[in-house]
């Protein structure tokens, strides 16, 4: 199969061409600017490959529901360029091949359980810590959608009572993504993340918020993984730090086989980054065995 | 069809016989007392009406997830008697007939989607504040479970900054559960919930905390309605104040056709406290269906 991918992200496109297996054969990074400006680009590149199928995973927020007026469209997004815009139906009508569409989010949990090593697991969820906060929700062996899809990164959290930040969410003065993110570390100690590395206190903090949350995401999704990644999980010196706090805060309320060992149950990701794109790939995929079957469904078969 | 339901709670076994309509024949409560002098009373009943399939919405922690080696066991709850009793294999053994299994709350929100007024909805959560907080959890047609069942009543909140009060939960000085169920409002204002009616500040610091949890539970689910059920929740002047606090800490950050009227969104039971027994019937037709499509498989039809 010839299967194409995008990572479509706020600042880069991350388009790739890709097969059934989750390789990457070839990947371009084009700059998000408008509908106008960028998608030419995008379209050009999977046009030269004959791709049989694409996936998108998309910054939001996005309407993944199928079967709704507005299904495929980037929403209510601060990119005004990007707002109300149908990429779904641009890229269908231009290329006329399956597209699968989904949060960057949920493509990176869904990558993680498809070629990861999380492979075959049903229920695992996949939180980003950088620019932004995001969880993809792999549930009962599918991406969870309601309404929308989950925009847990904005959960409500608990202030630490030493933290005087006023968050840098502008709707939520105490969601994670405003106390936690890259931006709000910068903000919070007037210095980049990634200059921060040896001081204790920040990563202490830091790891407060990601456990509550954390524990949170146990309670209500009962994921058998919880996977970090995103630029400020490069810093590895938290994940021993989350664990610990996030032991402290469950205080053993929920007992099960996955909890025993924190080390593997609030694990790094193992695709190395490229989760989003691989999980690009399966939604490709998937769109594509979604096609083939109402197709022969039509024909009666 | 004769259904049996048990909706199993930590004072008293609801028994009763139904049908695939959602129509109560019969019901008995029998007190919750140990395994040793309960069951028989219960086995009794059910074997009476020759039941073709048994449900059973269950007090919790419990283990639903089939194909695990504690599957249908009570685990880790506080009431000794019933600590890891396998109820399913009780009355499978005792019945010879199929079991349906869930936690009380998937039950209630099984039950208003089968029957109730959210009947055909996939998308759905039941949040019962009562005793105890918990939520059952109904997501792309599916009750949510993972490593096992949604734990999301002792989610971690921001405490009001008024509040004082240590809370009710041993585990967690700063969950829902703990700031929010019915012996909380008791011990905290030295008063039975009931008799607090009048008094404004009680309602106001109570809607602050169902709100705050209702606005992570759209933020993690994206479920199409949220239906407040359980004793506290017959206080009905909570409901405007829960959706005017709601509005305010959501702060437009999700913006759906769903949330654009929320005395449609957030709403009480549809069913007058059925909701459990008849999830429980639901249940028990959801096993007998999988026991027949087993049983057909098996024979090669």
């Amino acid at each position: 199969m010839v299967l194409g991918a995008l990572e479509a992200g706020g600042t880069k496109m991350v388009c790739a061409i890709g097969n059934e297996q989750g390789q990457v054969l070839e990947r371009v990074s084009i700059p998000t600017v408008s509908p106008e400006e960028t998608m030419p680009q995008m379209l050009s590149f999977f046009k030269q490959h004959n791709i049989e199928a694409l996936g998108i995973g998309c910054f939001g927020p996005i309407n993944p529901v199928e079967g709704t007026a507005t299904y495929g469209y980037i929403t209510t997004t601060p990119k005004l360029a990007w707002q109300n815009y149908n990429i779904v139906g641009a890229f269908q009508e231009a290329l006329g091949c399956p597209v699968g569409f989904d949060t960057d989010v949920n493509a990176a949990v869904l990558g993680e359980v498809s070629f990861g090593s999380m492979q075959g697991l049903d229920s695992c969820i996949y939180v980003t810590v950088g620019t932004g906060v995001g969880v993809g929700v792999f549930t009962g062996g599918r991406l969870l959608h309601g309404m929308m899809h989950p925009e847990a990164g904005h959960i409500l959290l608990q202030r630490h009572p030493a933290d005087t930040y006023k968050g840098k969410c502008p709707f939520h003065g105490n969601c994670l993504e405003g106390l936690a993110s890259g931006p709000a570390i910068e903000e919070r100690w007037g210095a980049k993340a990634e200059t921060l590395g040896d001081r204790r206190e920040v990563w202490e903090l830091e790891a407060y918020y990601i456990a509550q949350a954390c524990v949170n995401y146990t309670l209500v999704y009962s994921p058998k993984r919880i996977i970090l990644g995103g630029g400020v999980m490069h810093q590895e010196q938290l994940f021993p730090l989350i664990r610990r706090q996030y032991q402290e805060l469950m205080a053993d309320y929920v007992i099960t086989p996955e909890l025993e060992n924190l080390n593997r149950y609030i694990i790094p990701c193992s695709l190395h980054d490229d989760q989003g794109i691989l999980g690009c790939l399966k939604l490709a995929m998937d769109a594509l065995e979604k096609f083939l079957a109402r197709a022969l469904q039509h024909l009666g078969l």
